[in-house]
């Protein structure tokens, strides 16, 4: 494993989108995204994932060059198309104009259909965090996912994201509906090591801890089985309808062929009700209050500071031959 | 077990609470809320409940005369002082006053403080799809769940409630982010059966379906472990620093004095993007396509309409002594 300066992947990324056809300024973009991804230790989204973005690109999932194109606009509520344009630079686009609504309205809700892969969903929590709002937005995926129920993939397992800004360090929650992904199962499978807790069936349909076993079934578990379930139902129904765009049951089975995903960003001022210190000591005491209940008690988004600090510090983990092939590319 | 037609019961409880001092109108809505969610199946939240909920009203933490207040307003997101007035009204009166700013703005956001328990969370989201929007809503609650990692309650159980019209029956999720409730643990403590899946941890720490078990170490199972931990504590976030009230740690830890809750509601109004007819194709599509996945998957509202029809049908299932005490108040 290599350690690579952020400033030096950052542009090392960009380079390659550039000779795929980028214009320059949406390279830039376009892999400081990757690049913060690894920075923030969410390995299997960064520059690990690249390559396969790469792909979408290569059999025509993602167009470089489109645009998202605003459809319907009442109020703070806008309907976009994100015209299957990169996932990442599309997303961030929806963010964006979410807070600007935001800034308008109190709160600004965008529904972007027709999009792409986010790569890293917590990363437009951290854009409306250091934005100084209140972010909530989420993806519909293809089918990955049994219903609690069925024993074949019908429900995405939609990520959610819900940040809160606080100058201490933001709280951001980046969550899948599955227990476990699919990325996660293998690597406890590569550790040899056992889940700590149940991640699905096996092939008889007993709930099991055994990676390979799930990895056989394709039977992950729902968080909270049912429950889970039901709510991974809610955020494809609501994304599909808000947005116009497909649902889990319309987005082909495949993880390069995947496009056309549906998404809700949703941005939530603040600043409007009260001062900025107020919210702060708020959010202050509720940290506090989790972190005195247990030694061992986390929060959403704290272990992304101490990672992003270490691998700014030390330089951003990427593999030997994945290096080597993103200077050649 | 009796069978009490709907009109009857309510209007029995109806009468309980104007003796108690409320006023007319104010009692008939009230009591149609504690009907409705018995009517439901929602059985834990509604008539059973109404002894508790008197309790709360003679011990002070609940006021009846008590209607929320305006505090801010900032284009479609407002800040309203619930006053401690009797939960369910004021999360009616929440709701509809964000439906009726989704009318306006495409969407509408109420940051409720200072009210009570709302009971059967999932009203408020039928209340939104019968008005033929989207609505999602959540409260705090005391603690009563311990974040992953600790031993001991420092979250709130928080139901989220996410609901969508539809023709052909409501989407509706109502969910609380403990794997099971404590009211969910005694009744298969008393049918001596054990719980499906885990459901916290006995007195060694150890995961168990025990329920039993858990009712003795008091440490229920957030959803999907450490997952389930994050979202609450989010949930907790947005609704104490939007509505400027309290967090969970701040909450008296009693069910009879739990009081000042902090709750949000949100309304998207679909009709204002496309016209009904092209919204309901998609959700049934959606629905169908779960349904085909499995012949025992449910979505999330299906069983509440059979159950409600049963109970109109046959009157709603109250306990004799329960009945004979309502009737005595």
């Amino acid at each position: 494993m290599l350690r690579i300066p952020f400033a030096e992947l950052a542009s090392t990324l960009a380079a390659v989108l550039v000779r795929t056809g980028f214009e320059p300024n949406r390279a830039e973009h376009c892999a400081r995204l990757f690049a913060e991804t690894t920075r923030d230790g969410v390995y299997s989204h960064g520059v690990e994932r690249f390559p396969r973005f790469l792909d979408t690109i290569r059999i025509g999932s993602v167009d470089i060059h489109a645009t998202p194109e605003r459809l319907h606009q009442f109020g703070s509520l806008e309907r976009w198309d994100g015209r299957r344009g990169p996932g990442n630079l599309n997303a961030w686009a929806a963010m964006a104009r979410a807070i600007e609504l935001s800034g308008d309205h109190g709160i600004g809700c965008v529904a972007l259909a027709n999009t792409n892969h986010w790569m890293r969903g917590g990363a437009y929590g951290w854009q409306a965090a250091d934005a100084g709002v209140i972010g909530l937005c989420w993806t519909n995926t293809l089918a990955n996912l049994p219903p609690w129920g069925a024993s074949v993939a019908a429900l995405g397992n939609n990520p959610l994201i819900i940040a809160v800004p606080r100058p201490a360090g933001h709280v951001v929650l980046d969550m899948a509906m599955s227990q476990f992904s699919y990325g996660a199962l293998a690597t406890y499978q590569q550790k040899g090591e056992l889940l700590p807790v149940d991640g699905g069936f096996d092939a008889e349909g007993h709930l099991t801890r055994d990676p390979a076993a799930i990895e056989a079934s394709q039977r992950p578990l729902p968080i909270g089985y049912w429950k889970g379930s039901g709510l991974a139902m809610m955020l494809d129904m609501v994304a599909a309808l808000l947005s116009g765009g497909l649902a889990t049951h319309q987005i082909p089975i495949d993880p390069v062929k995947e496009t056309g995903l549906s998404q809700v960003f949703l941005a939530l001022s603040l600043a409007k009700l009260q001062p900025a210190e107020e919210s702060a000591r708020a959010a202050d005491a509720i940290v506090e209050s989790l972190l005195a209940s247990g030694a061992s008690v986390r929060y959403p988004g704290r272990q992304v500071l101490k990672t992003r600090a270490e691998n700014l510090a030390l330089g951003l983990p990427v593999g030997e031959e994945l290096w080597n092939d993103l200077r050649r590319l």
